[in-house]
This record gives C-alpha cells, structure tokens and sequence, in this order.
C-alpha cells in the first residue's frame, strides 16, 4: 500500500464547522486526506480510494460491497451524533473497524439547555418575562404563586445515556433526590450514579421535574402517552430533550394546553415547524428550535474527538472520546440521516 | 419580672406567610406571645409590653426612648430581608441585643434565579422562546449564533456578600473562572473562595457574565453607570439582581436596547414599573417583578431561622442562623422599609 | 492623638511565625507598630502605649484597667487558637472593641488530619506497615479482615464548629451517613449542612467512624465516659481531635487497649505525655503529639487573617476572617493560654 | 440446545466471596449453572459443558481450540482484575464474545488508600506514631518540620486508568493542581478531566505528591528508575499504588533510604516479601501488603457486576460494569495470573 488515505466526507459539517485552527494540519500529517465538501461525496471517488483508505470521516454509505473493497479499513468516524444505517455493522464488528459517532460532543451543551429549561419552568423566568411585556407582572410573593425552587425538588429522568451524566453533576448543587427509568441499565449502575432506579410509573408519579433523555429505538416510539401523562402531579414540569418520536406529541401538547403540567421542548415532529402550528401559542409550554445541542464549541469539539480518537487508532490504540457503536445496540437506533439539525443520540 | 413577652410584629409579613405547621406553638413554648398582625402594631400596645419584652419579632420601630423601657430586651428579629433605620443600632450593640434580617432566607432563591437567568441569557432562551411565538424561529446552528456557553466562560461578581456565596455552588459544575470586586472585603478572603479579586473595571473588562449582587449604600449609588458599562465587551451577559440603584439605570437599559450586551433584571427604579415604561419592550433585556426571592419556601425559612436564634438566645447561645447587624455597617445601608416584595440585602 | 499604635505582642508566636513575605510592612503601613518579643510584653510598655493604642496583636493581659487607660482601642487581635481568660470580654463587648482568635487557621490542617486519621484507622494503614515491620504482614483479602471503607460508612461528629464545617467537603466525596450532635446548635442549621443531628446516644451507637470534635467547655468536661464508649459498635474507629478533656481519658484508653474499638488520638491530658506512660504501647492506638494544626502555612495564615481584619477595622469595616468572641459563649471556654502547641477551639 | 449453560470457575475466588445474599439464585436463574471451586474446573468438564454453554464466568483456559467447541458462548467473565493470557483474544473479538474483567471492583478501595498514603505521607502520620512508641515524639510545630499539607500541593499522577479516574473525586476537595503523564492518552482527554497532560519528566519535576498508577505491559517495565527519581524534589512524597515493575524497584528503595524522598508501596517485586528484606526497616517508606484493593465489599462488587453484566449481555444489551477486554490492548498487559491477592489493571 502507498500512502495510507484518509477520506473526509463530512457532509452536511464542513471542515471549518469542525475544525479550530491547527486541527486540518493535524489530520494531514496522519495521512494523505482525500477530502470533499458541500454535499455527499460521489460514489466513484469513494470507490477509488477505498483500497488504501483507513479510516472514513464522515457519513459515507458503507454497504459490504464498499467495505469489501476496503481491506485496510480501521475506522468510520461519523461526525454526526447518531449511527446510521448506511454501514454494515456486523461487518465492522467482526473485523475490528471501530464506528464511532460524536454524540458526547453535544452531551453537555444539551445538559446545560436542560437545566436551563428546568429552572424556567421552576421559577416561570420566561412566562414572567412575556406577562410583563403585556403589562401584566405580578410582583414578589404574588409573581411566585406557581413557581417553585429546584433546589430539593424531586427529579426524574427517563434515560440515562450521556446526556443524562453529563446533567447530573450540574444538578448536584440543587440536592433533588434523582428517580431513574433506564429498562437498558442494570439498578446497579444507576445506584453507582446516586440516583434511584425506579419503574416508569413510579418516576412519572413522584417528580416535580420529569426529563426526557431517551434515545428512540425500534421498541420505544410513543411509549409516554395519554395514560403516562395523566400519572404526573399537577403543576410538575416536564422536558422533552432527546427526540419527538418517544412522546405521543399531540397529547403531550394538550396536556400542557390544558394546564396540567408545564413543558420545555427541543424537538418536534416535523422540523421546522409549521408556520400555523398552534403549539406555538401554547402559554405554558417553552420552545426551542432544536438547538440545544448546536453551540458553536460542540462542533470544534467534534473536531478534536476526531483527531484524538482517529490518532490513537492509528497509533494501535483503542478511541476513547467518541461513542462507540456497540453489536447490540448499533441495530436498534431509529435516527434519521443528514438534517444539519441533527442531535445526539443517547 | 412575670412571663417574659416576646412582642410579634410582623408586618407586612404575617404568621401564616412565615411559619410552617408547629412553629407557632414553638414560639409559644418559649414566652408570652403578644401580636399583631394586617399592620404595624399600635404605639400604646409596643409601649405596654416592653417592659416585660425579651424579644422583638419584626420592624417595629425602636428608637432610644423606647429601648430604655425595655430593659430585659435581648433581641430584634427583622422578618423582612435588610436593616431599617427605625432602630437605635448604637444602643443595641452597646447593650448586646442582637439585631437579626432574615437576608439569609433569600440568597438560595435569588441564588438560584441568578444562574437561571445567566443560563437564559447566554443560551437565549427566552429570546428564542418569544421568535418561535413570532414565527421566526432558527433552528440548529443557526439558532445559536448568537448565544454562548456558561460553562468555561468567564464570570464576574460585582459584591460578594450572601448571594454571591449562595451563587458560587450552583456555578461550579461549570467551571468558569471568576473574578469578584467587592471594596469591603480583603483579597485574602476572595481567595480562598477560589475566586479572583480585582478592580471593577478589570472585571467589566474581562468578563462574559457579570452579576451585580452589590447592596445598596450610601457610597455606592449609581456607581456602574456610562463608563462602566461601555468597558464590557459587546455580547456579554449582565445581570442586576440586587438594586436598581446600584447601577445608573436609564443608561443601563440603553446599552441594552442598542445591543451591546443582553441583560436581565430583578429590580426596577419604580416598582411597579409604569404601565407605559418603554423598557417593557427592549428586546435583548429580560425582565423579572422583583420575584426572585420571594418563593414559598423562602418565607417560612425566615420562621425557621426565627424560631432557631431566637430559641438560642433565650438560652443564652449566640444567634447562627439569620444575618446580625454590625456596629460598623448597619448605618450605611439604604433599604427603604416595608413593602412586601421587599428583598435580601447584601 | 498622635499615630495610633499597634502593640503586637504575639508570644509565644513571633513575627517570623505568622508573617510571609511583605506582610511586616503591610502591618506598619497600618500605624505605628510597638513590638516586643521571646516573651510577653513587659507591664509598664503596654502601660505606657495603651493611651495612643488602636488594636492589640497577641494575648496581652488585658483587664478592666486597662482597658480604661485605652480609649482608642478597637480590636484585640490574638494570634492562638483559644479564647483566653485574660481580657475582660464584658467590657469589650460594651464599648465594641472586635475580640479575635485565630482558630479559622487551623481548621483546614486539622480537617486534614482528621480525615487522613480516619482512613488510615479503617483501613489499617499504620497498624499494617509495623505489622510488615514486625514480619507478620498478611497480603491481600487477609490483611483486610479488619479493615473497612471510609466509603458509605457510618459517620458521627460530635461537636459542629468550624472544624467540623471544614471536614464537611473532605469527606463529601465518600458520600457517608453523617450525623451530628452539637447541643448549641439548632437541628436546622446542621440539616442546612446536609448532616443529620441526633442524640449523642443516637450518634454513638449508629457510627462506624466517630470524630470528636467539640471544645472542652465548664458544662461538658468528661462527658464521654464509661457509659457513652460502651454505645459504640465493636470494631468502630474514633478520633479525638479537640480536647483530651472532652473524654474520660483513662477509659478512652481502655476501650481501646481491650480491642472494643480503634483510636486516634492527638490529644493527651499531660502534654508532653510522661516517656513511662503505657498509652505508647497501646496497639489499636494511633498516637499524633498535638501536631495536626501546627503546620507551617496554617501559622502563616494566622498572619494573613490579622492583617486583613486589621486593615478592615481601621477602614471602619467589620472584620471577616478571624473567629470573633461571642457574648455568650466567651466565658465558657477553658483551654489553658501559652503553651506553643496550643490548638484550635470549637 | 437444551437450557444454556454458565460455567462457574472462579477459582481463587470462590462462589461465598464474590456473591452477597441473593445473588447466587439471580445467576441461577440466567441459565443452568455448572460450578466448580477450590481450584480451576478439570479439563474433561469444561470441554463436556462447552458445546452450550453460553458464558464463563472464571479464569478458565480458552484456546482456540476450546472456542471453537463453545458456539454459542457470548461472554467471559474473568473475576479477578486483570486480562489473562489463557484466552484466544482474537477470535473472542472477531465473534463478539465480550471478555470482561472485575478490574473496576477495585478502583475505589485503591483509590481511597492512594489517598490515606497521600496524607499519611504529607502529614507524617505513621512515622509520628512510630517515634511516639519510641518515645521521640514532637509536639506541635516541631512535629511538623518535615511534613506538609496535601491542600493545595501540586499532584502528578502516571497512569490515568480506572484508579487514577476514581482517585480524582477524593482529592478534588484539596484543591491539588493535577499533572498527568500517560502515553495511551490524548492530551484533550486529560483537560476533559480538568487536568494538565505533561510529559514525564515535567511532572516528576514540578509535583511534591507523585501517583504511580500506570499498569504493567510489554513496553514500559522499569520505565521509572535512577534517572527519573532523580528529577524529583526533594522532600516530596511518591506512591507506588499499581506494579513493582513499573519502576526499577531497588532504585526506588536506595531513594526512600537516602532520604531523598518519602514514598508508600503497596506492591513488592517478590510478594510475600521475604522476611529477612532490608526493605522492611526503611523508615521512610510506609508498606502495605498487596492489600489496598482487597476489602471484603470489593469482592462483592465484583458479584454484583458479573450479574449485571451477564444480565445484560443474555438479554441482548452490551455490559456495562466491568472493564471490556479491546483489540489494541488486551495483548500488551503482562499480569500473571492466579495469585489470590491478585490486584486492579490500570
């Protein structure tokens, strides 16, 4: 083999979104890159290179047919947050090329916005701000008649991925007792958190604070609907953090609607939303327009992931920034590709 | 002496506002409760119990001659949140009565507030909420170009007093470095809060968030005024929490509406803030009724931490739990007295 | 008056002692310094300055008379540990001179003792390395048959002053079951510190690790005895930190020597302790010769908080850092003045 | 297939050491369980029970050939700390069965003595208890002339594993500055951890507490001798918490007798030490028996983890618990297998 490629194929990201300064130089001089940006490198360049290619940066198909034709293969670093299904895992798996996602490059941005979100819903900080725009405030104790503190509220959260750690350290300050619904997670290593494993029906019953951090996978579309809903105290806050397709969102709006809890969301859907959605006149419900995730650092942070993990692969060391896909998992994940919205997976 | 009287005046606070279930019959246990409540207790009633008064419970007026009639008086117990000049603070300390606020009720609420609002503001969070109401809502990256991380970027603290302490948990996870400027502390004691110490306009300078916790005095009115302000980098975050007076307020909101930072506020210049204040429409500013403080669960602390120094006065223990006046700063704070949303001081 | 003076009179410290670097100067750049030392300040010196005199650094006698004969007077600055029974409090609290003790100073070199004590007596550590030294070491799950972890373990503090506070967040990472018994303090203030107060019977039989930390008082000398060691599980570790006149001491060591239970002890009746004394054979014993406060920096600390509060008296600001003397409780103190070992008080 | 089988081979562990109360009948009931202890399970057995069985839970030998008669095998889980050279790595990778080590079991008891060492050492903790018995004890300051406090002295640590990512919550407290060596590491890995990534010879250099922590492989035996001693400062504090090996062992012994600096060692190049080794009178060296890592809760931890993970990986889902063997490593560590006090990988 000659000089061993790099192929950069980062589309819908683009080098500059991903790289601070010095970094290009720096994947230079682990190989010859072969770079194209602006949309999906075509089929006929990737085929080319894929001989002397070891290691794909970005989210090129890789069917078996292509990774046959890539005998040197080590690595595909997505530099999206989720795995898609454009590779053939089970290929991957048995011959040792690490796939790789950025999803821990969002995980704290998205903490940050959820505990955001938490303490605005607590203390009604946007509400407050909208109702004395329109003249209509309501100062000290009376402006407080809804809220109520974080601190030593209990929380649940429904998940507990990255996003889900990288929260908890954030929330430590506030001393909440911490419920956890995880059917993937053993009590064990929940307990090992300090939080309390607990049934969903439990989690939803007991919390003043309800996040929602879960992943969708095949198996849990819609799994918090009407009959969950209706299990959460009047006057608790719920946030929905991770994806649009693990609530029943139609009846998730109405609940809020209807005054029987108050609600954050990040995600919708469809995206963008609708001009004439009425969602958007909901009075308790804070919108965010799925950019939790997007700040501007978490991209050069996808940057650095790529070239520390991409390096120790080529030094004959395992990655250690980026997520892994897992055998068991990898299969399961039900994200689409390619929106430049596109967020974190569990 | 027969039972000792222990003189309950809570006005404009109430029994019901500041005691939880069972701490009346606290008080009770501990002397000859005589009050009066839905206004400040009449002249003649104060003038009667005296004599027999251990303890003052609230922001009856206690000058000179009436200090002298209350010979067995061991304690003043404020249950609003600063000092009022309706008391003879010379003579108190000069007999050992205690003077007690209840500021300490309020830092964890503000506290709490504080990091909400610098969370809104650098995520822009409510500003996203209302484009998302307008139609004009960003998504993904594009939703962020503006806004910042909290976490890593650099914080500065205008007044280091109970806030500023109750605020410095809540802003470790994210890990930010932070200067503070507090002319009546020594640099010794900054540090080993793991802060810098510097020179306000060091600090306008150098950082991304400011928070001013600074207590109103007679020295420091309207000391961050058009200079100051024109030192903080454009696109920070600045955050009036404590007194509008502080701070000069109409330029205040000027830099705001012109775009040079973003900025939150708690207290106003004129509460309430007439109905036709343009400030009700500046859009980078977010607006607060002077309802950070005043959560439930902050009044009956103030009955908790009366009950507490209260009861360890009558044993003869020092008070822990409320903030004592001090001989040599009691004087120079400007709090007016008695409106119900009255807030912590310093 | 001409330049107020400051008498400094710090044995059995000494300038040297107490002083980093530009501290000297920063102190005579304050008044005029009149200094005596390797002893304590003859009589008619502090006579003869007393009149011009603004604050007293060190354990100057200072009784009623001379008290009088100092009208300017504002602060009593000594640079021990202790209160002592040299100053005539009454009549300082009257006229509002600040009576300062440098015990702050020692809190974190003896929390760091304290904690260092506790591991090395759950997991053996001492006992182990004489053990190896002996040639009766036993390697891996058998040298652990008595040991426990610090981790998760049962922890009670008897005495909740600032050493205890400064103990807190060493053993926050350990995540124990802390409970307290503090008689001067209201249960509310120890939950603020997230600890649980209890009886001292409670506390005893429920503790796996046992601190003892409370300054010896008139009330309380020897109030941990027969009875009270017999509460304590078998196989417990207690350190007595504060005072050996807290404790029945001969029976501390019996408990000990019988195997009930192991111990750390850095204080002794008879100080230095007689070289016949059989405590030093003592085997589930860890033996320290009153030397966890005095490290160098702690002494240098001293230094820095008597200029810093100094330099905030003079400005007309109450100072912060040194530990004033209380009305009540100032009287109630009894440690001995003078020896150079001398420790910290509650 | 009839019921799947687990293979239980535990030895040296055994069923009572690693299983608390109910633990046993959860395994159970994952599948038919056939055990063997008190020492490894005859070869006639395991190949009988291979050709369903689909996890083992031991150290027993797993060659090629061995696999190749285990079809439906999905996990080894080894219940000692390190990854063995008795098992085909590269078949197990290629075929997905997850290879598991209890390693993390014993991070924290480790992490908890690396601290007690630390202090012990910073503090002279046991060598005071030692001159006490000999009746040359130093009280107060003159007790400290040699020692110093952890509080804020700057840290190195070599490894940055397991242990040292369990060490780094108990010393957060003391405010150390943190200096980390580890070659398998990028730097922007390390400053994720809020530490500084240097090389070598920098941290030996500007550290005063030094971690060894790094495992043993193939390329960095003896890495840590005259040349690299010599670089330290004078009167600092070493820790030797992972393998002799890693450091030229009677190099580091002439350091600690010289006096050049104090040093703790958990870990001899021949164990048990024999009786007659010079080592054991060396006084500035605190010895400990190969016995940080093994308390009784450690050994049930590693129960808790086999269960959890083997739960996980029957139902499909990857493990979570225990360290997973990797292709790049699992080849490269040099631990000897089978002696029962046996301790943590890096």
């Amino acid at each position: 083999m000659t000089e061993p490629v790099i192929l950069f194929d980062p589309y819908p990201r683009s080098r500059e979104l991903i790289f601070r300064e010095g970094q290009w130089e720096r994947l230079q001089a682990m190989g010859r890159v072969v770079g194209h940006e602006g949309g999906r490198m075509p089929g006929d360049m990737v085929d080319t290179y894929l001989p002397e290619t070891v290691a794909v940066i970005g989210q090129t198909d890789l069917p078996a047919g292509r990774l046959d034709r890539a005998p040197h293969l080590k690595a595909i670093l997505n530099v999206e947050g989720n795995f898609l299904p454009t590779v053939d895992y089970d290929i991957c798996f048995r011959r040792g090329i690490h796939v790789l996602a950025a999803a821990p490059a969002f995980a704290r941005p998205v903490a940050e916005c959820a505990l955001a979100f938490a303490l605005d819903l607590a203390r009604r900080i946007t509400f407050s701000d909208r109702a004395f725009r329109q003249g209509r405030e309501q100062y000290g104790l009376e402006g407080n008649r809804e809220g109520f503190s974080l601190s030593g509220s209990p929380v649940g959260l429904i998940g507990f991925g990255n996003l889900a750690r990288a929260l908890l350290p954030l929330l430590a300050p506030f001393r909440c007792h911490i419920r956890v619904f995880d059917p993937w997670l053993p009590d064990g290593f929940i307990r090992e958190h300090h939080c309390e494993p607990v049934a969903l029906d439990d989690l939803l019953r007991q919390s003043r604070v309800i996040f929602i951090l879960a992943a969708v996978t095949a198996e849990n579309e819609g799994f918090i609907g009407e009959r969950e809903f209706s299990l959460i105290p009047k006057g608790s806050a719920v946030l929905l953090m991770s994806r649009a397709a693990v609530v029943d969102f139609p009846v998730f709006v109405r609940f809020v609607r209807e005054g029987h809890f108050v609600a954050a969301t990040d995600v919708f859907p469809e995206e963008p939303v609708p001009a004439d959605d009425p969602l958007r006149d909901v009075e308790g419900l804070l919108l965010s327009a799925h950019r939790t995730a997007g700040v501007r650092d978490a991209f050069y942070r996808i940057g650095d992931m790529v070239i520390d993990d991409l390096g120790l692969i080529l030094q004959g060391l395992p990655p250690l920034r980026m997520q892994a896909a897992r055998r068991e998992t990898a299969a399961r994940y039900k994200s689409k590709p390619g929106r430049s919205y596109e967020k974190k997976g569990r």
